[in-house]
């Protein structure tokens, strides 16, 4: 049998639901698990909003004050699913108190904060995890096994987007609000592909950009669009927009090498298109293949179904927690396969830049501290 | 809180999981569920194996006799999730002890046999179900909904096929073997196709087959080609198999009709493809669309996540499961959005009528008993 | 500078155009041309539209007698556009006046007629074609020869459908009676896939079939289904139809080998679908890859322009003719990479097994004279 | 009858063959031609090639020096088809002489080249114009019509991408010479997505530009990445590269506005995807729909075949050069459908931003001189 782990949740909203499904379900499709998580108790502002939670999801107890969780000795993992601007006290206080922490993208509304949060938790030498949940996605991890593999060769271009079409509704006030949010389109969906960027290509290293905002009265951004340069030397586009009318989820990309190329796209993301110079039966047979990323061999398949089965996006926050909690077991590190608060921090360095890029007119080279 | 309903489970295999996991899945997700269910007991034949599913499961108990669950007062719900020949003597014993039934797909081996569970079942009185969880696909209700809102017209034709490529694999010895599985890619495919075509457009009225065995000493088919006609006077061809090189699970059908059109292929089981002679903006803008059938108003997506954010195959199972247990708390009919053992019944006999077209080469009327 | 050949043809409607284009375009684009064609006259029942054909396609002469084409000595190719009905005598005439010949699909409007076309054409020691012009599609060459060097393996399944939506239009009258035509959707859209499976795959050995027609008063099929088996023992589907709604110019097909697969659909006829079990650059890669068959190393393509550039449905008319005058001019056979009169006249045979199945309801085993 | 033209052209390679066959096409398949096309001369470098050339399409003489097209009296239209270094000279001079002129993008290898071009040949008083073909794709002349249309509402993005993947060979060397050509991907592939963004939205305001040169010793460019704003409003990315392993002509751009998107790719040029928020049949069956661009009421099908018989690249150039013909008939100004000298002028401008850009690592507002 697995030995457990008390997991303190701090959110109940979008974010809440899916990694309490997540817990839940790698309890048993994983198996064993690395270890059980045991829900011990999960915080929400609104009182009956985080009872019914804790009653619908099986946390043993609920509380409106997070710090409630941090005092329990029964919490191992403290899982901040807040919003945006709850990231970074929770979160310390918790690594501070010993507990290995997971938090939600983006780590921290701005550079700086993200870069303190960071600093903080590794300082208090427990496992850290920043949720960039798409580094979990199968047909990502086939990419990025592609790519470190050599058989692209040298990466050219990277080109991503993320759009979505909600951006003139009334929905989710706080995602509006930049005290709350640090920023709008590009924190939420930008600092994903800036993630892919970095965790398929590598560093960044220029970003000449600019940042959009259609609706009035609003704080926050509602597109960016950005050229980049890469350490490597690859270039490409960045983009995310909540304009993108009927792109639903619309996360995209695309990478080009000497010998081969990459595409993918999160609405369909149980697929994987692959090209190859030196594919079989001849060059006269080559073209961009569908790899239908559900073999028993592709990864985190095992966990599941048989081929042809596809699994949904929920299933990256099962992938994604079983990683963490396999490090914590093994006392092994977060990165390089997932995203620890390093990641956190670079990616919102990145998003730093685009900003000083819209605002400058200027080319910014990004550094980080 | 939800009343509860223990759950007796037949099978640990496969399809045990797939149900072990929506029972798991919809307490939470589907909330309040209509009933919560409590995991009794599972039933195997290999004791260390049930042993490790009911540990892993969360079921209280296990045995490695079915008759054990049939006895148990704590069930309320029987669950046939083992191979065909296991279909008909547990669950027509189930159902005599009162306990509520689903059953896998097909029902039974044969006409005769499915009937003959259909009818013992029915007359016990109890709610039955059989696990043509296809129709729980949102967008395949999606479809249905279309299709009964007669916007499309006349139907014309419907075509399907369902595709996978392990025929010539060595696994799962039970799907090869005549006496146990019945038949072949014809029951274990072809039915579901079959009771898509009935679900979608009506009664099949005629067939007119082929059935072949590729591979030597094989007692069940790998493939099936049938030319079909319906009641309502549309037509259409049937197929499935297990050579189709590169097709892990590819169900596809299309109906036409006279003002529209709509397709489907369940490897990107999130999509519908939808046409329509009178759609906007203007004439020249027609085509067929692909509908991401991930909105809130969507058939079963209140139960999930935010638009684009897709879902798996596994996630059938869980509107399908909830739906029955509705249908229990409500003493409502499982049909016709569900498929009962009628449903069951009716595709095994349209099944059987593909295997006598195919032996006597003449086209065969389904005749139902 | 290559030799000319006179070119009478007959007919100026939809194939007429399509024909003449080929004549004019194929004498500068496949430079240089195997014969240079010089386009002598112009046959067709309506005085002032094949005197407005023969002005703009520049035919040097016009008439609505084909006889006359046939007594013209400058005519050494007679090109039959017509509708089906005049497929018969003028062709046969043509051939006894020692003029090669190239008629429209399907040959005749039944086997017999189409048989004796053959026999009586054949025995006129001319060069004939039945211009099944989807053999000189790229993606379709370049199929045959992936089929041809056994990279597939075994052939078990292939399937077609040919599909169109304007069967309740009152275009094209001549199409839709019985005399004329010989046949509805069999014979217009059958035949091509008919063609496409003896090409691909083998002769057909069995049909068991449905044919239909929806609407009212009409004397041909609107649709037909059919079941089939191939003298390799490869089974499948064949279906066509002008009732599916939304289907512009549908014709798809799909083969399965052993070890590898292809797809294809005509309204992107420019792509050819691939799977190979042994797919570079690891089995965690393989899916199907969507060729461009627009290289230079594709069939026909040097003829055109660079990679990526793609071609229309027109050009399939320029290979296949460019064919034929190679054929003529180096007395060699037009088979079997283009269908030469015996491969109509099978065509036919087995569409009208397809109409002998319907009407019997059993299956039919295809009797070649 | 038609009015004849008397046609010179410049070039017999790739661009050479396309408007000698366009001008040849059209002569029959748009009936009656607004003028009749004479293909009087045809100039180029190498005697041998040119006389082939002239041979092959019908030009009735040919010539090494372009100076004798300008003299030849007979030659009422200049067509230059020639390297980029060749546009400005030979087309001045054809325009001092009262010849209409239409010359190959991008017409200058700069804005000032351009510029001037423009100048001496709007000054002359004949008709030109900038040969952006792809103004001329059915699919992308309905998108201008439905952007017109103001059905999409506000335009928030554009974002274009045109991908190749030859950049490593050996070929056509003097599009990788900057004095021939002015610059590599950018004027070759760049310029034709700057004329769309400005075709389909509007001028371009800034970019904010990176651009690439991955092959050693070379003096051109091989990519450029840019974030650009417009006029309007509209932000988005534009990308060339010939270093796109596996995108062979990959030219895709989509736009979003406030009730809908466009979304197009070359490969596959005969579709449109169109999202509309208000489509029929209702909410729940919205998304992206194929419109397959080849009904006769598309722009320029009347022209072809029916339904679903889709046409090719070359295709492009029959509909530009009936478009100027039709100017040059009725005295009408090419712009706005078509590109003349002051649309290839801008794009020109445009490039150079995109190079200032690159080059200061600042934001470059687009200047018009």
């Amino acid at each position: 049998m697995s030995e457990t782990i008390g997991v303190g949740m701090l959110g109940y909203a979008f974010m809440g639901r899916a990694h309490a499904n997540a817990y839940k379900t790698l309890a048993y499709m994983t198996w064993p698990p690395p270890l059980a998580p045991e829900l011990v108790s999960i915080a929400g502002r609104d009182a009956d909003a985080v009872s019914d939670a804790a009653t619908r999801f099986g946390f043993a107890e609920h509380t409106t004050d997070w710090r409630t969780l941090i005092a329990d000795d029964r919490v191992g993992l403290f899982d901040n699913s807040g919003p945006n601007g709850l990231h970074g006290e929770p979160t310390i206080a918790a690594a501070r108190a010993g507990k290995h922490v997971v938090c939600e993208k983006p780590l921290g509304r701005d550079g700086a904060e993200a870069h303190e949060i960071w600093q903080q938790v590794a300082a208090a030498g427990v496992k850290h995890m920043c949720a960039f949940n798409y580094r979990f996605v199968p047909a990502v991890r086939l990419a990025r096994e592609i790519v470190r593999s050599g058989e692209l060769g040298e990466i050219h271009h990277f080109r991503a987007s993320y759009l979505q079409d909600w951006g003139a509704a009334e929905s989710d006030a706080w995602r509006f609000d930049r005290a709350a949010a640090g920023s709008g389109a590009l924190g939420d969906l930008g600092s994903h592909i800036v993630d892919l960027a970095r965790y398929l290509v590598g560093e960044i290293a220029t970003v000449s950009a600019h940042v959009a905002t259609f609706w009035p009265d609003r704080s926050v951004d509602d597109a960016f669009e950005a050229a980049v340069t890469f350490d490597t030397g690859a270039v490409g586009t960045l983009e995310a927009s909540r304009f993108a009318t009927g792109r639903k989820n619309a996360l995209r990309w695309e990478l080009n090498g000497a010998r081969g190329s990459l595409a993918f796209e999160l609405e369909r993301l149980n697929e994987l298109e692959v090209y190859m110079t030196d594919s079989r039966p001849a060059a006269a047979a080559q073209g961009f293949r569908r790899v239908l990323v559900s073999e028993a061999e592709h990864p985190f398949i095992a966990h599941w179904w048989p081929p042809g089965h596809i699994i949904g996006w929920e299933h990256t926050f099962v992938h994604e927690l079983h990683h963490l909690l396999t490090a914590i077991r093994d006392d092994a590190p977060v990165g390089p396969d997932g995203a620890d608060f390093e990641d956190g921090y670079r990616a919102a360095e990145v998003c730093d830049a685009v900003v000083a890029s819209a605002q400058s007119g200027e080319r910014v080279t990004v550094a980080y501290r």
